[in-house]
């Protein structure tokens, strides 16, 4: 099969994830940190390395380096646990449902307002800088565009963020490995990620690194292994934030990945804006093809035939041409509203750097025959 | 190493496991149901498969078995996602803090009051019933004592929450894969498991059991590849609760794993049952041990040494004897302070139906050198 859903899930991981993931199932199967014995205490150091190495990476301290389930636990985590009650959060018309449902869900109870900007007549951050009043407790945009792959501006929401003294949560499920984001520098309060996309990590990771000065509320409660006495959530972190047995298989399997996606990150990313570039091009000469992406680092290319919806043409990819790529609204509804493509959806394909040209290649014959049906 | 902490993590798992770990891991890095392309179908197939596996086992319907990351995420998710603002919740003495803290935040916000009972003059299921009051929204126990491996009476408890319409929530961590629990016929609303204890399978799997006729609010908001317009989160399970990318070589673990418990727990419970008693008659023997377990199908054996902390019992046995056990409260403190052993802890020694009798016999020997330093 040639795997073009790389954006849902990297299809190809490095050896050195495979075999911690395998390794520390198979001869690490012991609660980390939650004992004294050799075991928990050698699981204990591999989530230690891995967080030093976030911490390190992303701009913070170890402590604030949050291991979750996946990038939607960590986006809940930092939008439940900063809002203010009474305020109004801004947002754009780019995020995942990840991020939508949350803050619908806020609205809805009544507790903040919500303000989802796009960029129609101004770039997003003058949309977002007019969308500012006095009683704005957050703001929540994605660093990529899960549907186009374009990059948002996060440095520059961030300047704004900090000029006006707001906690500023990022959706860095789509950028993460692919762009390098930081904490300080980006003036960013909470970073989220997925481990399974481009940080070559397994299904069952995700990361919310939180800026050494910023403060979230827990959504989840328990088992620290730490200050048992206490009855209230701890307040020192991670275990704040951090209840009840890590995936350690997972984080062994971040710990490689990430180390991989950062070593790699610059080769890889002008390789994938070659390639993107490639198929934009060809799908510029391709009968009825109508594409919404840039030459981007990310390896996102949509693109919709006017003579087939894309569950359609995925179908014929999938059955006929043993290829794999994403139809439909991809959990984004307001951009394809905003895109006007809200009805047939987006063929969305996701590259990673180690899809061949061949590949490539096949697949632009394939959509060639497809176009012509 | 001799692996006696299998309460916190089992040490064993079956073969198919790893097996399907590896496979899943390698070959079908893909999300699950999110596409209708080959891989992701295949990997939504082993999702179902574990789902109807569940349902069947544990009476109630598919789609309400929820695969979470932990059982504090599934206790997290059934307690917030249950009471009833103003209402009183019922637990007791026994509880994790997987439990204890999330009530403990209702409390402290002044959403719920709380009555946490203890078997002091009456046994637990009339301090339940001496508890009732009309504004009581929730009850919730374990149906295991994860320090002393005492099994409570859920299905008494489940009767008298059925006869006053109240949610019964059981944190069956210490449970699941060493007794049979049933929502339909032991009147439980939700259930909440882990996978990587007594069902087989590994980090990152825990799975929340609804009834039938109960609905649970979402604690996490997010992607569910389903329903991609509506910003609200959707009616329907499992996608209700089930957010993000799902773990798939967890789930495909622990479709392995719940299989071999439930094939084999009747030879391990009676073996583990025998196991204790052997080591709880042994414990008798020694000079200084105290022990507060009796027999049990769970294999959790806890015991003090007057004259040791068992903090460093655990270390002496970690370092001299390559022994893992897990001393201190075990993230359960009322239990404790209802024992008397808040002071010191237990040494908890959790056995698998895989440890051999020639570990068990070194151990005792272990313990009797370490009593009389």
């Amino acid at each position: 099969m040639i795997y073009f859903d790389n954006a849902a899930t990297g299809g190809f991981k490095p050896q050195a994830v495979y075999d911690s993931v395998n390794t520390v199932t198979k001869f690490l199967s012991a609660n980390p940190g939650r004992s004294g014995h050799r075991l928990s205490v050698a699981g204990a150091n591999i989530i230690s390395e891995c967080r030093n190495f976030f911490a390190e990476n992303f701009g913070t301290v170890s402590e604030k380096v949050i291991f979750t389930k996946n990038c939607t636990e960590a986006l809940n985590t930092a939008i439940f646990g900063l809002y203010k009650t009474g305020g109004k959060i801004i947002t754009t018309v780019y995020e995942h449902n990840s991020v939508l449902r949350p803050l619908k869900a806020l609205e809805k109870a009544g507790i903040c307002t919500l303000s989802i900007v796009k960029p129609e007549n101004v770039d997003i951050v003058t949309a977002i800088k007019n969308a500012l009043t006095k009683d704005v407790c957050l703001i929540v945009t994605t660093a990529v565009s899960n549907v186009t792959g374009e990059i948002l501006p996060v440095n520059d929401i961030g300047k704004l963020a900090k000029k006006f003294n707001i906690p500023y949560v990022v959706d860095g499920a789509q950028a993460g490995g692919h762009i390098p984001l930081n904490l300080k520098s980006d003036n960013v309060s909470a970073l989220c990620l997925a481990g399974h996309k481009g940080l070559y990590g397994v299904m069952g990771s995700g990361v919310l690194i939180i800026d050494e000065s910023t403060n979230v509320r827990p959504l989840i409660y328990g088992g620290t292994g730490s200050e048992s006495f206490n009855l209230d959530q701890p307040d020192c972190y991670p275990e704040r934030l951090e209840s009840g047995t890590l995936n350690l298989p997972a984080i062994a399997g971040l710990n490689e990945g990430v180390r991989y996606a950062y070593k790699n990150m610059d080769n890889f990313g002008n390789h994938l804006e070659d390639r993107t570039k490639t198929l934009i091009n060809a799908l510029s000469t391709v009968k009825n093809a109508v594409c919404y992406s840039k030459a981007n680092r990310i390896g996102i290319v949509s693109f919709k035939l006017d003579n087939m919806p894309s569950v359609e043409v995925a179908d014929i990819l999938n059955q006929n041409y043993d290829v794999a790529v994403r139809p439909g609204l991809h959990c984004a509804p307001l951009i394809h509203k905003f895109l006007g493509t809200d009805n047939a959806g987006l063929v969305r394909v996701s590259l990673s750097a180690q899809n061949s040209a061949r590949e490539l290649s096949y697949f632009i014959d394939a959509i060639k025959n497809i176009s012509s049906l």
